[in-house]
């Protein structure tokens, strides 16, 4: 089975597929897994689109930076469903081409958010150090492993040190802990190939949630309307786990909504209450309901 | 009075702080209006903080594009008050120094988000000519104007046309017409100078619509906190007119809202909305109240 993800070998988002296919138990098949790398998001959905892939796999928010917008607008515009997610600790480390010590380094590359989050321990422990931007934190690695940047570092993933043969100078570097990015697991909802059928991992299939994403407008000139669109799940004791909003193109100051569910559409109360919605909305689009997924560290 | 804008001149946050303080009757004086460009947002909340300018004008959403995450971080950091809005229609110009012709232009340069919005008028007039981003729609027309490249244009608002001395090749080249950018105007709350008092620029205040916009966090462990939140407003016929969710940080997959309603905190319903919101959120901030912004063209 090929799975695209968008960056360079060693990159967070390849962690998260490798996590989320080692950790389901595939029933279709013991198929091994293909990574494929592409330049952009825009290229891993038209992977998907074009059946180059069978599954893909995106970050669609961190615990810091929120939402990555430009996957939510993908999401809604493509034929896919979402089958799964991730939520990937995100821990950043120092390395270097081996013999380099941390008190040789003068310049340090990766993408700017990594550099932003490390820059406490940049600070303390390489203040005079140049800090220069890169496109991707695997990107930097791959770099920085050339040879052409002596006494250079990247920050990246102990992945991304693993791929390119770098040694870490210094693990966990970066200055909040409560750093997660959550991905999600696609699949092609035209595709003609069976569907990916995902037991849960955990020996009692009962005990583990699920939640079901959609996303909707609703009709014009209902007086309340995202109020009324959020109270058919909330009169019956559905949970919003999240809401996003973006902007419905060519009804300027007018909204699109993302929203995620406690809940399967295998359960009628789901059900009933996306039929309540579906009189007062202008559309709704059932992006997939999939187990909630589990924190895995990078 | 000095207000501060993120840009070069000519950018579209100038145009929109130009347009906001010749339509506002400054009720306190009749100061000429400064303006002070800054590198960067931050850059733009700095000069406030430190009294540096009185008023800043910012871009907080686009139509096509959604919104400005980055500016809704940082006013929830800063002690600010939101004191009006500017809804700006977005007009793209080709422009390039004086004697050039549409057939000779080799290269064409701008913002990446404007060069997207142009693409039609590109592929179809200018199909061989290469495409390149720069940082800033004024800041391309900037370049451009320097004569360093020759038969190069750029793509920005008639006002850098006329601020750099360039002519314009072609009018509104932009694919979508939709295209309104959102600027919202601020002062220093902790500023010792006295509060700049707008009077209506209509002959009938009675008649100009009021917005507030809030920010908050609801306290844990409340079950549907999110639709409650919503219902101290829609229970008493408080229009929503936005939702915006961010990562509450250091909480992974909780989050802030921001929520523009319509009505001002000088009304009495209003007021007791924010108390019951009280009654739930683990804080409230009120950003400001002010009146309904009107659309002006670029």
């Amino acid at each position: 089975m090929n799975v695209a993800y968008q960056g360079e070998a060693g990159a967070f988002s390849e962690q998260a597929a490798l996590s989320f296919f080692r950790n389901a138990a595939l029933a279709s098949s013991a198929d091994a897994v293909t990574l494929v790398p592409c330049v952009s998001f825009e290229d891993v959905f038209e992977a998907l689109s074009q059946n180059a892939v069978q599954c893909a796999v995106i970050p669609i928010e961190n615990s810091l930076f929120g939402s990555v917008h430009i996957n939510y607008d993908l999401l809604q515009r493509h034929d896919i469903q979402v089958i799964g997610e991730v939520k990937l600790r995100v821990v950043h480390n120092l390395m270097a081409q081996k013999g380099e010590t941390l008190a040789q380094i003068k310049s340090v590359y990766s993408h700017w958010q990594a550099l932003g989050q490390c820059q406490d321990f940049l600070k303390t422990h390489l203040p005079h150090t140049e800090v220069i931007p890169a496109y991707d934190t695997a990107g930097a690695a791959k770099m920085v492993a050339t040879g052409a940047y002596p006494h250079a570092a990247a920050i990246a993933s102990r992945s991304a040190a693993q791929h390119y043969g770098l040694d870490i100078l210094a693990e966990s570097i970066e200055s909040d802990h409560q750093n997660f990015t959550r991905f999600l697991v696609l699949q092609n909802n035209n595709s003609n190939s069976p569907s990916i059928q995902l037991a849960p991992s955990s020996n009692d299939s009962a005990e583990i949630g699920y939640k079901t994403s959609l996303v909707y407008a609703m009709k014009q000139n209902i007086p309340g309307a995202l109020f009324k669109s959020l109270a058919v799940f909330a009169l019956r004791d559905i949970d919003l786990l999240k809401i996003e909003s973006r902007p419905l193109v060519g009804s300027p100051w007018a909204y699109i909504f993302y929203l995620d569910i406690a809940g399967s559409i295998e359960q009628e109360m789901v059900l009933k209450a996306l039929a309540h919605l579906d009189e007062i909305a202008a559309f709704i689009k059932v992006l997939g309901s999939y187990p909630i997924g589990e924190t895995v560290s990078s």
